[in-house]
Formats: structure tokens, C-alpha cells, sequence
């Protein structure tokens, strides 16, 4: 069972730095436009995990720059989410240029979950349990 | 009496843009650097008006752009307080780049009261009469 | 002669402040986006600009912010252009909040006209004048 | 012989998200500020770098979130030169929160050398080879 997403984007003029090409940070928030695209699709959101309770901080972020993208350039990510048994959500990319499909950039985030006093969550919540069930990542 | 403050700052790498010029939407943030510089000198930043019970967000932003600040330019914001009998604090802003005084931009914002549910505040608070009272812009 | 353009848009995680409302500093990356879509649609985006000989830099931005945009809120933004003689480019904006048709911000940009030298160009620059032509703003 | 630099920088009120810590992304900034920091002590700023006819294009960046960062919160940024055979540059990074000297989060950056032209440059440029020997890296 695997669990994807795609989104695409397009490059603004303002994420174009002097080189002309998306200033390396950028790619942060596609990360992040992403896993909100996933967290729609598969109700997994922020605004969820904030009602059941919890905040879901990133602890890891780690980006491969392949190949720019310039000002203009239609690009489309790809999210998939890796599973495992820890508290934790961690999350696979990579971009690609919707022109000739070459890749752009690939990376991970790891987030972890704090309750609402900003204390680390160390067994999966109930609720993420259940969230794996209903997606068929886990048995009953 | 004038209530004001000086912040110098140095033009970020990735606060050019591809014309190589610092791209127009940072200067919000050097006004709001600016504020919160006056806020920390004369005791009104974000947090003693969160403290106080009220937000007091932007309702009004106006800059006017006079001469480019390139990467690696070193430049200074003067903000000044400007007085009104309204619930708003009103600054006005001008940059300058350091190396030869030349007028970068100019500009002023205006904020508003808001108590903690969000809800416009139509006199202005005590705390902030006291303020202007303590900075010799009222008597008592 | 109407020319106006129509965009959408999702508030972002990281637009979100602490008050829990979308920063006033991303409406400028709002009316750029705008600006863009404008500029696309009507054949006058900075590609075309730039490859006409020209930039064209904001010299002026005005935002009022009527109310506020939350975290996942739909937004639409309308761009109008405003004709003039001079050598300038006036766009207004309103934004709207999708769910409820509520005007968010309003404001205005002004660009000039510099070439690749960065000189200020006093006159309409002819593709400029064509461009006007063309969209039935003046008469051949 | 070990290259290293120390600067500090403050949390900016719209670097705070609306979990009321600094969002994620924002690191990558600081981690840049920190190589401009080092760039200008050492002479291998972005500038110098490009004045030579080269970018640095950043390939590689991973960032671990130790301990968030709050509104105001002061910070220092110390950044250290791994020196390697290969026509990169390497940086790793360490920020703690003045307050408490307390490891807010730790990471590396991976650069490599690309002409005028985009093309990617496979054995170190002779100005990076003499910045070395000057810096005491390599024997002349």
C-alpha cells in the first residue's frame, strides 16, 4: 500500500534569485505545499493533527538540488509517505520539470508529534494508529 | 517631542532578484524590523501589546521605492512615530543606503487595536494612553 | 476598455503568523502573482518585457488590509489595469475571501520603465504603446 | 587549521509561525546568512566567488531540528569550513539560543562550481586551490 501525492507548481518571480535560477530555499515550501497536498488528500493536515491535539514539528529536512528551475518553469512534486513504527511522519519528494521531466530536486522530512504544551509524543497517537488503519498500512 | 529610532541592516543574498536589485517585497520587512526596533527602544513591541491584551495588526502599508539596494549594500531605516488621537499607531519610514546617504524608499504603516478574540477596538487602549503619557506626547 | 485578470490562491502553513492570520507582508508576493497572471494573459509579463529591452520595477505599492486571511482560506485576487499617458504600469487589487466573498485587501502597484542599463525611460517605450494599441486602449 | 565564524541575529516577528515557533524553513536563511558571515571574514563570498567567474550553486542541505527558537529569542549561528579534495564546498553549522546555550539545530550545506555558462566544474578552479593554500590548507 503506498500512500502518493502530486502537486505542480509554478516558479514566481520572486523565488528567482541573482543567478536567475530558485534560490535553494524556496524548496522548503514546495516541501511544505506538498504535504499540505498530501495531508488534503489523505486527511492528514495540519489543522487535523492540531484538532487531535497535537503539533506535528519537522525534526529533519535533508534536499539534493539536481537541476534548476528558472523564473517561469512549470514544475511537479511528488510526496509519498514512508511508514514506520515510530512516532514519527516521514515524507519522501522529488521534483520534476513538467517541460522535459528531468529532476529538479528529491529529499525527506521527518516530523515528530508535541501535545499542546510543546512536550515530544513518544508512541504514536491514537488517532495517526487509526489514520494507519483506515489507509491500510496496519491490521485492526 | 519626537519618538524615534534608527536600524541599520545588510542587503541578504537572497534578497535579490534576477534584475539583481533586492526585490520590492522584503522592504515590508525592514519596516517591520524598524518597528520592532522603536518597539524595543520605547517599550511598544509585539509582545508588551500581546501582553496587554491586544494585537495590533497592519490595516495599512504604503512604500514608495527610490533608488535600488544591491546585494551587499549596508543601509539604515529611520522610523518615526507619528501622533494621532485615533486607536492606531502610525510610523513613517525612510531607508537610506549607507555608502552615499542616497534615499533608498520611503514609506508609512498603520496599525490598529484588536483584543484577543479579534475584535476591532475603537478607543485607544489605557496601557497605550499611559504609553504616550510616560513618552511626554500627552500630559496626565 | 476593461482589462482585468482573475487568480486564485490557498493561504499557505507558513503565511500564517502568530496571530494566527496570514502575514501582511505575503499580500505583495499576492499582487505579484496577480500581476503575473495579468501579465500572462494579456502579453505583458516580465519575460516579455525583459526581452523587449526593458524592466519594469515597482516604484509604488499600497495595501489597505480589510480583514483577515487564515490558515487554508481560498482567496481570490482580481487585477485591473489602470491606464495612463505616463511611462508607467498602475495595476489595482482587490482580494476576496472565497467562502464568504468578504474583500480582504485592496491596493495598488505602480512599475516604471527602466532598460538594461538601469536608466529611467521618460517616454512610453513603443512596444509598450503597441501593447496598448493592440488591447484597444488607444487608437492606431 | 580549522576555518570557523560566529554571528548572532535575532527572531524576527514574521519568522514565527502560527505554532508560535520559528518556522522550519527559515534555517535555511540563517544557515546562508551564517556562510555570508564566513564568506566575508574568509574571502570566499558570493561576490569574490562570481568575480572569478563562478556561482556556487548550493547542491546538498540537511537540516536537524533540535530545540525550537521563539519571538525574540537571540541566537548565534557558528559555521566551520570541511575542506575536501573535490571541486565543493562544504560548510557544517551549529545554532544555540543565547539564553540558555541550549543546541537549537545543527546541519550542513554542500556547494559546487559552475561556470558563466551553467556548466558544472569537475576540478577545483585555481582561485578556490590558491584560497586554500593561502588560508593554510594546502601546502604551495
Amino acid at each position: 500500500m503506498e500512500l502518493k501525492s502530486t502537486t505542480t507548481f509554478k516558479v514566481r518571480f520572486n523565488e528567482v534569485d541573482s543567478m536567475n535560477i530558485t534560490w535553494h530555499g524556496h524548496y522548503v515550501t514546495f516541501f511544505e505545499d506538498a504535504r499540505e497536498a498530501f495531508g488534503k488528500e489523505y486527511n492528514l493536515d495540519y489543522m487535523t493533527i492540531f484538532r487531535e491535539g497535537y503539533y506535528a514539528p519537522l525534526v529533519d529536512i535533508h534536499v539534493e538540488y539536481k537541476s534548476p528551475l528558472v523564473y517561469g518553469d512549470e514544475a511537479r512534486a511528488e510526496i509519498k509517505y514512508k511508514d514506520c513504527d515510530a512516532a514519527k511522519i516521514i515524507f519522501e519528494y522529488e521534483i520534476y520539470n513538467q517541460k522535459n521531466n528531468k529532476l529538479v530536486a528529491k529529499g525527506s522530512t521527518t516530523q515528530v508529534f508535541m501535545d499542546k504544551d510543546y512536550r515530544l509524543v513518544f508512541y504514536p497517537p491514537e488517532f495517526f494508529v487509526n489514520w494507519k488503519i483506515r489507509n491500510g498500512l496496519r491490521e485492526v
